[in-house]
């Protein structure tokens, strides 16, 4: 039988001391909902005596959050010295606040409990044993987090395991070893849990910190020398360099230590759920995130693709498959005809990697990159091209003229543009004004054209980014990258010119060409 | 003494091939520029026979390029199978590029000869033989990357190791073991370059992806078990999930293994040059990374600042200052003073970190960010700022009105801006066109300003660069980063509006009253 690792998710928590992280109260609904229907085994949510926000979070679920899954969890410290968890009010709020579990830290390092806590070393066993005695008589799951672990083992190993056994006697089910500064080396935080399993027995946690660039592999190497519960957090969001992500950790723990983690179908939902809390605090996706991130599964070296279209395995550690992710393959100045053809192919199944077409397609496309065009992230404009060169792209609309006149900027439409468009000889000419030329001449077009497409009142930008591609100037030529939605899909164009206004233009033009050809004739 | 561990930087190669990173020729040349002034040991700078752009490269560094500390090198391929190497026009191109040294891939994995080259064993060993033996004799200094080297020794041990002894034999000078898919666990990757170095002894290196994040485990693990040369990419990047990150590899080789890396004073040069990478190619900096993120000394949680200004060594593995970073707390009276005192009193050397004006200042600097104002890379502004908020800049001109017209683009001169300007109560007032309206406005303002400053004839843009701030499409706020150079100097600066020409009109002036600034009262 497989060994069952159990995951307690700290993004709410940890994760939300993570510069630029916030989460309001319907954030972290919202979080705790996507957690639940992933599989975790533990919610940590917040810590209510710290903030109101976590009081109210925790008395509304309470009430209205009844996970299918997941226990939820409170976080707070332990009673201070010489005081007694009974009559803390911190430690009161744990017990109270409507949770079946809760994660109580304590210190693991005598150089902490001198110099923070400002106590004895026995005395800082005694608020352990007090705090978690106290809340096991509440009928609690009690995580006990020692907190500097590492660092104290280094110090003194015989109080760090001490403080371990102190909690143990008191009663707590999950003792969880932490890497709180996160500079612990993989080989020993396996040398120093290794210690600990076998010195305690007991259910051993694992807690890391990602501040050397090693949380993920910390944790994987606790696990192999006997930890059963780990700690991290979506994204590894958290503070300074974050928590192990646990988005590397669980898919780390199941396809390669072969663990059994989360639930039957979890891997497929990681990414989704990488994604819902990138989204709630409205941070980018690192795309470049392993198992989760758009790239990677995603080929851009030439040979790399004529390798993997003859064989999948060559250039792939896992099958995407497996995470509920597809294989992508780059068009770019490295890219052969093996990543072309599979493009094409979505166009003409008859075509052939030695045809005369596909050469003189592949040496077109080379020719608009050499130009400053970059397909990358640009799938709509790429398929346009496509079909422009294979005679096959129908033509919805001609923008046959425009102006735009800028003024010193001072209100919010500073910019007027003119346009003219034309559809099946059809002409609208039409005026509108706007924050910015680029903006005026979104307004204007779609304006005269929404009389032919009513659809395209939809469409909204997303977002603008703008590139020199070559160093001479602003005279040199300028790349611009459009991310268009219409509320339900999600398209990338781009366009190159000497002229940002042009290079606007196209990326523009073709957003919307791109929106009329999924209307007309179904979206991919 | 240390053990002194080589560090080849593949950023320019294997970074290149990553999702939506495109250098341009003047993009290596000055990423291979500040690669060599941190101290990097090889610097890999590209493929010259899969892209005319690498071609260029490696004949412009030929004649122009003069590294000081790093050798230049040029990647490919061994020669194809039932080929000799100095008939194979890969291999002459590689050999007479023009470089000191050549990295050189083989495959090392049966399956991948089998699969991917179709071709036998032996002959894969014979065109490995040939290719190395080839470039020996052209004196250059031989890097063998043994690609897919610890899946193929998962296959067949003997195998994987007799391809390694082939290319030491026939004059490799550094036997790198690639980790090409990025799934292999860093006890594997231990067990296995153990076993590689006692078996060959030799000079092995180490060449990892992030699949599973574990990479810059995985490089450290290797270093343990005996390579002493490393390769890896600057932020990490890299096709799929990026190679490992040498921005965390560096300092972990320095700061947890005690061995001698790059140079004396590199570690502080680290984040200016992932700072530089990441701007080239107009991708943010992860401000999580480890040691070189601007979170990664930033503390947020309540109580771990009380324990951070009680003792600096409770919360941070390593001290900040040994990579020239400087501790942050959010959410305190304290954020940032230390680092603005250090500006400030470049303008003001009586100014104290306690004094009214400091706090004044500082929240005025926040707003400033708050509104989606960068001032990292913009050192140019930031100046300029800081002398208005001490009631000290001069103003050398006033753009009192401007507007500007963009027709539709067909030819070069599609813009044409008037503008007025006022220096000293005297106005001027002219027009000038240009390809788009930024180039319009700026000739236009140069052109009014020689008059009285002929100085800045000689000013030339640089580089220009565009990014939304929020996602509210084209109409939300947009910050211009601009580059000049006046042919001696290069100074950066920055502007926020909604609208992208009030935005790149701020950054332009800001940049000609720099040079204004540095002409009449000194350069910094």
């Amino acid at each position: 039988m497989k060994m069952r690792i159990e995951v307690l998710d700290t993004t709410l928590r940890d994760g939300a001391q993570g510069e630029g992280i916030i989460f309001s109260l319907e954030d972290k609904i919202r979080v705790i909902r996507k957690l639940d229907e992933l599989g975790v085994d533990i919610i940590e949510a917040g810590n209510p005596s710290s903030n109101p926000k976590d009081r109210q979070l925790f008395a509304y679920a309470r009430d209205h959050l009844k996970p299918a899954n997941a226990m939820l969890a409170a976080f707070g410290s332990t009673c201070r010295p010489h005081a007694k968890a009974a009559d803390s009010p911190e430690c009161v709020c744990l017990a109270e606040c409507g949770v079946q579990a809760v994660t109580v830290f304590g210190k693991a390092s005598r150089h902490h409990v001198d110099k923070v806590l400002e106590t004895t070393e026995e005395e800082n066993l005694r608020i352990i044993a007090d705090t978690v005695g106290y809340l096991k008589k509440k009928g609690l799951l009690v995580v006990f987090d020692a907190e500097h672990f590492f660092d104290g083992y280094g110090i003194d190993r015989v109080y760090a395991l001490d403080v371990l056994k102190t909690a143990r006697d008191a009663g707590a089910d999950r003792l969880v070893l932490c890497d709180t500064n996160g500079g612990t080396m993989p080989w020993d935080i396996a040398r120093i849990v290794g210690d600990a399993v076998s010195t305690l027995g007991g259910y051993i946690g694992i807690h890391c910190h990602n501040d050397a660039g090693m949380a993920a592999a910390c944790t994987m190497e606790a696990v192999r020398a006997g930890a059963m519960h780990v700690q991290g957090s979506v994204n590894g969001f958290g503070e300074r360099c974050g928590n192990a992500d646990l988005c590397t950790v669980i898919p780390g723990l199941a396809l390669k230590l072969g663990k059994e983690v989360l639930r039957e179908g979890s891997l497929s939902r990681l990414g989704d759920t990488a994604r819902l809390v990138a989204d709630t605090v409205n941070l980018p996706m690192n795309e470049n995130s392993p198992y989760v991130g758009r790239s990677a599964f995603t080929h851009k070296g030439g040979m790399h693709i004529d390798a993997m279209l003859k064989n999948p395995d060559t250039f792939e550690h896992v099958d995407p498959g497996k995470l509920g992710a597809s294989r992508k393959y780059l068009l770019s100045e490295m890219a052969g005809r093996g990543a072309l053809m599979t493009r094409l192919r979505e166009i003409d199944p008859a075509l052939k990697k030695e045809s005369p077409e596909t050469g003189r397609i592949l040496g077109e496309l080379k020719q608009l990159e050499a130009d400053g065009y970059s397909f990358e992230g640009a799938e709509a404009s790429l398929k346009l091209r496509l079909l422009e060169m294979l005679g096959r792209r129908r033509s919805f609309f001609k923008l046959t003229d425009f102006h735009v006149v800028c003024g010193k900027p001072g209100d919010n439409e500073n910019s007027q543009a003119y346009v003219k468009v034309s559809v099946n000889g059809q002409t609208e000419i039409t005026a509108d004004e706007g924050d910015g030329p680029v903006n005026a001449i979104d307004l204007a077009v779609r304006k005269a054209l929404a009389r032919f497409y009513p659809c395209i009142t939809r469409m909204k930008l997303m977002d603008f980014k703008v590139r020199v591609v070559n160093n001479l100037g602003t005279a040199s030529g300028v790349r611009v990258a459009m991310e268009t939605t219409d509320g339900r899909h999600v398209w990338s164009t781009v366009g190159v010119s000497s002229n940002i206004i042009e290079a606007s233009v196209i990326a523009l033009t073709d957003s919307i060409e791109y929106m009329l050809c999924g209307e007309t004739e179904g979206w991919d």
